[in-house]
């Protein structure tokens, strides 16, 4: 069976991850992450290419690139979440299934992160786990490309 | 290892599942989405207990009942999401951590249906993975309560 | 021909008529309207089976059972009209065709009641007419089961 | 006993009733839904008025006309409902029973057509019964001015 | 000395001036206020030409027409105050000093009656007076067309 | 002289006194507030029954009753208190004097808790004392009732 | 015939008439507006007492004390008529017919200068002829004081 | 080839063009501006009908009229463009494809010009190029009619 | 034991009370409300001082004042309860427990006199009891004093 | 005659034309609509150089380079037309002539697609005519800098 | 070569400064603040007259004052900063070069405190150094009145 | 003593200082402001590195990696200032002291500018003095570093 392939996109600052307020957003680096994912998807037959970025551009350029290579995407867009239409309307013209993930629970913290404009374009959204949040959401986007009906 | 109890609650409408505009709820059943997370529950060793019920009140009531007997709450709160200032304040005065999800992407729906009274006093929030937001938030909820750091 | 069976719901507070603010809501007493409705009805071969309560969850249940022996519904939703999300999605849920009636003409009154949650499911609002409401919704409701077109 | 005399208005492009968007507003002309109202106005003794204009300050002068000779206005201000505060006012001015009619559900419709003018100075509104809104509409008008008590 | 012409605009329902709503808009007659401005405005030299209309339209008309031979214009817009922006362009087009009057006080009615389009391209306000209010807007639109400084 | 009798009625989550959140709300239980109450009452010739529900209709109904025998009605409506339009109704329905009490200063909290649609249907309110909150309530409704004029 | 007596009073800034800001508020000094006003007094058997001061209370306490004495108030509140609820209940509080004056077109500068808390409590406003804007909301006030009826 | 006809409709206030404020709206007089589209038009084998009115009415009337002999509207409805439903729902009502033009850019200009009701009914806009709005929306409306694809 | 020191702050027009609108505020004047909270205060071991002013500085100064004598301050700040931060200001600057009152109930009035400035930085608020809202204010200010636990 | 230069801009997305979601944008591909513009200038002695970037930065970075070479700016912002105030403050900075032009008509789309940051900094727009809103907007753009009057 | 002359202005409760919340205010005294500010104006040949007041209507006795004397103004105006047009007006009235400053970051505290009336008529603001604030915008402000181009 | 070292941020747009809208922003080039600040820098013993960038993602790296080696941050964010709340997450997470300055007093531009996300996470502001707003944040962010206690 054909291994399934996602693109791991990390937004603006997640690279401070580790140090940056670790009371909100965990004491594990983005490295470490990035390793409980890996170790997770070799063991189902899953293939994850990562990207850290912050600048905008370059993250819409990934998911650009990933309609050439990819199955899905799962994505923690960071701040651009709540500012980047051009990073919603590049998940809705590549059309390739696409996960958000959050490391705390937006909807507990300032108004202004309330809103999410990559939500409506994504099939589905976890928040608030801390890191677990990215392995819920790698594993429910692979069980929805694995073709499991809801 | 003393076995970890959940409570497992539905709120308004969803005894309608599989009956109810399938296109945006899904075609399982509320008993077969039960079935699943028993099935999970028992090869995890965690009991599960449910309880659907269209009154507010007794959504109240069951949350105050599960601070003698549970360990956690995954609630699909259905319609009183977006309400019941009621259900938050019961399960902020219960302080059993608490998982919310939802079977559809609430985020691409009507705007009524954006805000969530639960989210702000919930650890985390899964939706838009079908009967899978169920099966993703208990695991998100067991992960938290078997102290795994995030 | 077969008969026609009709759901009638009142919402909280109607059990208060005739009692309750008779400047605004009128006279007669629940009962009464009751009693013209079933006048009508017998005389055009419809089954008005009717419920009051003044609990958000037990309208909610009627409208589910509904489904397995209504035609239709008519509902006076009384201040859960503004209030009741749940109430909304149990009408879409069962999709039965819907008449929203109110004794009062809401948008004469306070902003808190000009907004209703069941309108937008409903086919069609009568309101004002006092307990004529109730009269011209059967109306228009039997109609449109009739197969009457527009 | 005096027969009662309405004044029947159609707004702003109900002339295209039948050609305009069917799907939203039926396939009746304005004719032929004239003539179900008279057939009904003539077995019970009331005279119906027609006029449809496309200009706000016609429907108006016409109101002003009716207080020499009418006992009360039959409604469908068209898009005006939305916007003219001078037809509200020329209602409330000739100080005659209204009753406000819509062929379609306009709280299921674009957010800009769910306020009415209209409705705070008339005695009662229905919509969303397609053509059947007039005459459930006159039929709550007359018997209002029949004198039957709510 | 050159004598002044007024151009005198009352716009729509005030025709029913001293019929409708009197507890609000007073007892006199659209007719006897005018009679009332004529003898002023014969007493200092000043024409005044009439005109009421209930159709935008009109007025806009009348006010191109004044600019070939009016030096002012005093408007009673009624409800179109709070509605047309083209009648607002029309005063601003033609360039024509305007004062605003209301018989009633606008401030203290409904909220929907607060906001004038046309103030802003007025050089003043006259509110609340009853029919007074014609004759200090005339006034003072008359000692500012005679050069008066402020 | 006859005995007042007053309702005394708790709404959701009041039930968790002194479990839930005693920084906010306090130490002491709802029976030994009821204790305390019970206490000046009886001293002071006047009969309090007690009802505490998490549930709506359950509260309305037994402000329905209370039309029957109290005199007055002492109320702390929880979170039901920025919700319920019905319950707002019921208290307006049976036009008994109403004091409204909050333990907690509503005012500094969340902004969600700033708005009580109870408030504009009491003859008063005492928020921030804590448990004392009730009893300078119950002395305000009492010495209104005994007829003391403000 | 009695003489009447009104109160004129200049709010905050007024005093610096002539000096700031011409473009908007004209070249007159206060002193001058006051002995054109007196003129217009003395020649209509009217007595008016002058008042300027920038404390929003002394303007409360000569508001209160007018109560003794004066038939009328005139106000140009400046600023505080934008934000000073204290003095729109004062003036409700005497119940002395009250006429708001402005020297500029309020409606034509920034949108905080729209809103009157004055206006709602006056019997009538008048603004936008500079000076005159005074001269005029006298002879509207004394002509409503000599009974005449609109 | 077959000929097209267009309707060219220019609503209230375009008839003042090269007199009203010649600084926003350019010096060209509406006739001048009809001359030159009737150049291009005849150069390109197209039917040009002009209407210019005041009155929002005449418009309506001219569009439903254009449902019987024209291909396509061409459209600056001025002011009728902020506050127009009806002129929105005739179009939309006509379903013939037309195109929005203004002389200037709306969006550089007062907030209250910032909405267009016709906009989302209308195929596309052309605005802030003067008179050549007109031409480019002309040219547009032609090519799409010419079955060109974009 | 030491006697407790309260302030008693009455706001802008409260000195007016028996003579403003008595249908609102009750028929007592300020006095005689002053005379019973000291006859209660005398029998109760409390000294009270009073101070009314129509200046929002002067309460201010009184209020900075109190922190060298005052054990806590019982406030009716009148209108500037809606438009005063800087009377907010000074109760949280000098840190004395204080009580808000108010004769009317101002939740059943304008909604302008729905937000309250002070009310955050009280520790409570009692109103809508006439002049007995002073004298449950007091009780419950005292009884917080007293130490006693809620 | 010197040739004008003008420099052609396309933001995020855009390099997606022709694949992504073709029933909005049209099937022609970004390649294709250039060479159609490049045709035109060739014909009509106009130089175009084209950007496609989904970098903010690299827009601001090319509009400023501009300044040294181009005659005009056309752009199609895409998303960032909605978020970017940067954009607007390099055209702003750079004080060329610029249009903006887009494929969809973003009036009829999502709500957060009404408002551009680019407009009111633009000699005008077109929209909704596909590819052709390019050649339109170019066109509009040199007959501007030809130096025809409007 | 002249000195410069400075009005330094002290809005309400800045008196209690070292008294009230020293974690946001800081724990020096208003004359402590001064007296650093006398140092450093006598090192540099500027005058600065101190006034502190918590009377709106002092502060702007103050500034009318100060254009017979001073050169410029530095204000921190407290609470009357958010409230205050009044403030606001006067310093445009007198037209001197006037700096605002605060102690705190007003953006990180209070939403009421984020809008400021008095900034659009400074010419610059300093907020958030603490004492530091007086001392950078006093600088700011000689610097400019001594000419310095910015 | 250690030298303090700076990192000195212009955020998009700056580089045209000098040649984009002199009249708000100033004449000086950005070399010109950073040499001033060199001056300054190097006769206080402090080290300022400088860095303009028109790309958010650019601003955002070099905020990171000034925690290895800067001891504060003086950042014009320019329009990203209102839009960036990436940018504002960046400084949260580096913990670096960081003062915000404007050229332009942004309270008296367009209300899109009036919003800061920055501000809420920086230490103090200043704006308003043209390039002097860099020198005198400079100066309050050196005080801060030195310890100075405010």
């Amino acid at each position: 069976m054909k291994k399934l392939s996602i693109l791991l996109l990390h937004g603006p600052n997640l690279n401070l991850l580790g140090v940056r307020e670790p009371a909100i957003y965990g004491a594990m680096t983005l490295r470490q992450i990035d390793e409980e994912l890996q170790r997770w998807a070799s063991e189902n037959n899953v293939d994850v290419t990562t990207l850290q970025s912050n600048h905008e551009g370059a993250l819409i350029d990934a998911i650009h690139e990933a309609r050439h290579w990819a199955d899905g995407i799962l994505i923690n867009a960071g701040a651009y979440t709540h500012t980047s239409i051009a990073l919603r309307d590049a998940i809705a013209g590549v059309a390739l299934p696409t996960v958000e993930v959050h490391l705390s629970n937006t909807a507990a913290r300032e108004s202004f992160r309330h809103h999410s404009h990559i939500a409506p374009v994504a099939l589905g959204t976890v928040q608030g786990f801390g890191w677990h949040s990215y392995l819920l959401g790698l594993q429910g986007l692979v069980a929805r490309l694995m073709n499991e009906k809801r």
